[in-house]
């Protein structure tokens, strides 16, 4: 019946079009099942709704953001506003913000026809992500049990954008290929793994994770991979032709790069202690950063004719560093420590895209569209185990007495606490991250499957036509005919008529 | 007589010219009565050499960036050099320039052919702006009775930012269609303007106004629409074809557009209360972009054939919750509060652009390139009811008492105050802002339609061809034709001879 | 027999291919000498170990990054964490990090073809440089004498970015013309001179210089020009048709423009004295930079047919005026004072594009692609002076007793020294950092011209397609040819097979 249809279509089509190309792209690109003119607004308005409500009912002010600071303040003995914490945090939290909006956003806009798309849905899933994050990590981390309501402050905003992070990097996986309403459904499930996930990480086990080695990227990571793996697509080769880049689309993608790179060193100290804490967790980045940018050229250049470059590991594989300090920047990595751990990474990661991806799509049937596994789930596995061995190496006479239960926080229930043993339950984090990240992965793909969320077909993933509106292109149609898409149509008529008499 | 003129010059161009379409083009964008050779550098000269003796009679440094500043702490016991006002708020400052420059600046470039304008003379205004705004400002805000100087420091650099903000939005309502000498006489009035109209809410009516919703949004939003039409264009379509985006350029307004999301808080947040001030500031502003968002993609996705999403609307009305909580971010809206405010704006300023914009054109014309009147003009007011009803809304219960001084500043002359006053004050506050805007922007647009400014005709708005040397696109010409656009004339000539000499 | 060669290969060419411009291109962008492929690991793998094994060596935490730092608060009754110089610093290193990765790569996007190579090469020498800095930085200012190890902290890392900036400007004076291996090998001595020249002049003759007038820009600038007139192109003419820019390459480098202007007064104030110091440089900066974009505006327009502005000095010359001010940023330069400096470099840079760069192309046969002459050379020179005279007037009226000592550091050795004198020191220093960067560029130079690096001939200079994989262009191959550059090769072949099944 719908073969009949399109059929139907076509001989209308050939009939009428003046302009072939045009005319296949137009029946091509029709966006057949990928109609969301009802599911989108209508998840949108009850998902933001639903966050009104459990924001009334839990979320308030915490002490150092409330009206009563001032008496806060003095019962504390604190001399200066300056110790409010939002003076340590905020410049942090605004680095992460832009991580989160313009580095994971522009990373992904790489491909030539999918640029909307990459930055448009980051913008969304991620500002519904950070409301549902503080409500999800709320109950967990920052109930006050004196009126059961949830006391947020800048921390909250930093894990937050943290949580959101994990499921951007989901994004990388799966982009281009799945609807904006299932992206929303990813994220709501993926938030919620996440809170739960890192309670068990960082709670229960009292794991370390500053940067999120294991909570944010192994998870992510793999969350995203599970999720691409049962959505397998065996036909996506019909839309090979837009799974490319241009070279604009590439710089917008270098823009993506940059702040992620640049902004790291804040991304992995941002909620590490107040003093050395932070100051140790951004040199450690800085460095470790630094070095992946020269072993990533190097073999990016090694397995290329004429040792050309390739953009798509300047893109990704300078960043591996930065994953794989996240557990340990705040440890006494050492300076030397965290070259060595961006070296390894940079080559890794760079392997990577140029023999693991293309393997794990012929043979996994997984198919990766930035290769979030290269940047996120391998490098974010040497992170925790780079974290075990940090933590497991510990000693009160490289850390001094204080130094030790400060940056391990042995206190309260864990004040008997070994730095061996410490060691062990960063391992068994580790696990606790990749296990939710598949297991998690695995069943929202089950989700995602159905046949209600309105995902493009074989032959227009990558294509932003199916979602957006685009602007016409100046060469394709004569300057009569264009329209200006900041008016409306009404509008047009009438000018489009003044203008052809204008002209006879 | 010039029109003879024009008849001759077309014959001579169909005489000799190759290339139809490219003559076309020279002829209708050859800038007829634009040349502003003499009087833009006439007006830059002048205005930056007098601002160079303005500030030489009027401009100190204060006891914070003084080299006096050791004795000062020492006479007010400030126990260290963090306690300098500088790094209470430096890091919003630089977040606030950047949605000055950048923010603005990118946001506008959406157009085709005007991306050199927007970004260009965005950065031509503001930079102008920001010094005749230390001065105006000055006089009101910081003017230090004991030696008649204009005593600055970070604040008030963070105040001439916020000053210039409310002319760039100015500029987005006649984005293409006037001279950049025209903006600068816009801006040398607008920031006049601004200061008398700040002058008079902030200090004798006493309101409140931390993210200048009324003082910045309605204000800037207004005097912009004010001036629009007063210059409506009645031919304007004549330009239509260029008042439109390509791909790459909505990619470019997306830059914008997140910058301005991203650092939103800290536009909010940047003068506010050292402490919980800028700390809740923050938070509220957080949340309320984050709805914005959801239900500006609802309404897009609703409103349009299959549910697709419009640029134009995530570009401008994500950034409405911002816009709407201005005012009341520093008091204590509340989380879910800030949603609400969020909530509604993404609504309405979608809307805006759907319906209330081509109606503006076509009924009340009213010709708003950048639709300001759904960014700020819309946002803003409900800002000012929203800041009037919490205000209102205050009472030493929830506040505290200190609480309740501390926010509202019920101090010297204002210690009687109640917050309910406060409330009708907050509203006084609103109109004053409207009647600044509209009345001045209607004078100043008459000013503006003097023959002597240089603005380009009807058929070439939106043009960057009228103000700006273009690069030759490489399509256009043959490469032994290409010139170097870094290198002088004589050079060139002398290389492509040589060059030819070369091919022959 | 090369000509031989290449005669074959054109008659091979003339035979099979279809599309000769595409052929003619492929023949003259062929990468003859320029296969990197082992040069390029090979040094990145060399110097990178080398890092490991001088940090390794050399490089720990300072008291301030180590968990030390309870005890090191105890003894030195630090009241609170946020005295520690992180939070004094990290906001203006994040702002300087910018600055170099984004605002130095982007701002050399401009050309048509070379954006790969402007941001791609600019992130992996700066990633390098800034390696090596810490450690050359380190020898001669940080060690600790107690154990020979180098303590680092956060003011190291904003140091290294700023001697890494001084190679970055040398870099524009080559752009496009040198392969990156030659890059790493200028870096490498670069970075080293650097070190030297700065503790000349800031330790041993003692000069002040916070924002690098003379030991960054200066230095930089004719290391640059020195070595671009040493590798001297005659025949560079070839490359003309590639040494222009098109319409969405500029505005890629206005990114870069303007997160330089945005954030100069973070890299004026990065290091300066706590307190008034950082807020004073930052004050200067600012209103120095507002200045220049008025009058490199009016100049610009002044000098074109019809008022046009070029793009090239709104990219460039408005950021004289931070340049000029990095000397005396720190001292009591009045605010006037900054807007006068800004005015004349606005004024003179823009002169430098106009008139001084084709006069040094043709007469001095220096070849500066980006004009760096104009923009560091000079304003740095400017900048110097401007210190020298700013420092010669310094009085302890002004200053008051205690500001003159701290802002000059007049203290242990130097604490007999009067302003006057350090004036002239101070334009000792200038003469060094020009000394420097002429001797050590031609010196450097010769070594780059061996002809082992690798770089590109006359006439594929200005072209990514010599160093990098480019995305093939949409229009220029049909969508069957097309290959997914994020697959492997084998990969491809199979499913385009699958896809030409399909069609048939």
């Amino acid at each position: 019946m719908c073969a009949y249809l399109r059929r139907a279509e076509l001989q209308a089509w050939r009939g009428v079009s003046h302009d072939t190309t045009q005319g296949l792209k137009d029946y091509f690109c029709r966006p057949k099942n990928t109609n969301i003119r009802v599911s989108l607004p209508m998840v949108c308005f009850v998902w933001q709704i639903a966050m009104i409500i459990l924001f009334g009912v839990f979320i308030r002010y915490n002490e150092e953001s409330d009206t009563h600071w001032i008496e806060h303040r003095r019962e504390e003995n604190i001399t200066s506003d300056i110790e409010n914490d939002f003076y340590f945090r905020y410049p942090s939290f605004q680095d992460v913000h832009v991580m989160i909006f313009v580095g994971f956003g522009f990373l992904m806009t790489f491909l030539k026809k999918y640029s909307f798309g990459a930055v448009g849905f980051n913008f969304l899933i991620a500002a519904f992500g950070i409301q549902w994050a503080l409500v999800m990590q709320g109950w967990f981390h920052s109930l006050d049990p004196a009126d059961g309501k949830i006391k947020i402050g800048v921390e909250n905003l930093i894990n937050a954008d943290f949580c959101v992070a994990g499921c951007l990097i989901a994004y990388g996986a799966v982009l281009g290929k799945v609807s904006p309403v299932q992206l929303l459904v990813m994220t709501l499930f993926g938030v919620t793994l996440f809170a739960v996930e890192e309670y068990i990480i960082l709670t229960l086990i009292h794991a370390r994770d500053a940067g999120g080695s294991m909570v944010i990227h192994t998870f992510g990571a793999y969350y995203g991979l599970a999720i691409s793996w049962v959505l397998y697509r065996p036909n996506l080769y019909k839309s090979q032709r837009l799974q490319a880049s241009v070279y604009h689309s590439d710089l917008f993608a270098m823009i993506g790069t940059l702040f992620l790179w640049m902004f790291w060193p804040s991304f992995n100290s941002a909620i590490t202690d107040h003093g050395d804490g932070q100051h140790r967790a951004a040199i450690n980045t800085y460095l470790a950063l630094a070095s992946t940018v020269l072993t990533t050229v190097a073999i990016s250049s090694v397995f290329q004719k004429g040792g050309k470059l390739d953009m798509v590991h300047i893109q990704n594989s300078t960043l591996a560093g930065g994953v794989a300090v996240g557990t340990a920047a705040e440890f006494l990595l050492t300076p030397y420590g965290s070259l060595i751990v961006g070296f390894c990474c940079g080559i890794l990661s760079t392997f990577g895209y140029i023999y693991i991806s293309p393997f794990m799509e012929k043979r996994l049937k997984i198919q990766d569209t930035c290769g979030v596994h290269n940047l996120h789930a391998m490098p974010g596995v040497i992170g925790g185990i780079v974290g075990a061995i940090t933590a497991a190496a510990a000693s009160e006479s490289t850390y001094g007495r204080e130094g030790l239960i400060n940056t391990f926080d042995f206190e309260g229930a864990f004040k008997d606490r070994t730095p061996n043993i410490q060691g062990g339950h960063q391992a068994a984090g580790m696990c606790v991250a990749i296990v939710f990240g598949i297991g998690g992965g695995a069943i929202v793909g089950m989700i995602l499957r159905l046949p209600i969320w309105g995902d493009p077909e074989d032959n227009n993933c990558f294509d932003d036509e199916v979602y957006w509106e685009l602007p016409e292109d100046e060469e394709s149609i004569p300057p009569i005919l264009e329209y200006n898409n900041h008016m409306s149509d009404k509008n047009q008529e009438m000018s489009e008529s003044n203008f052809s008499v204008e002209q006879s």
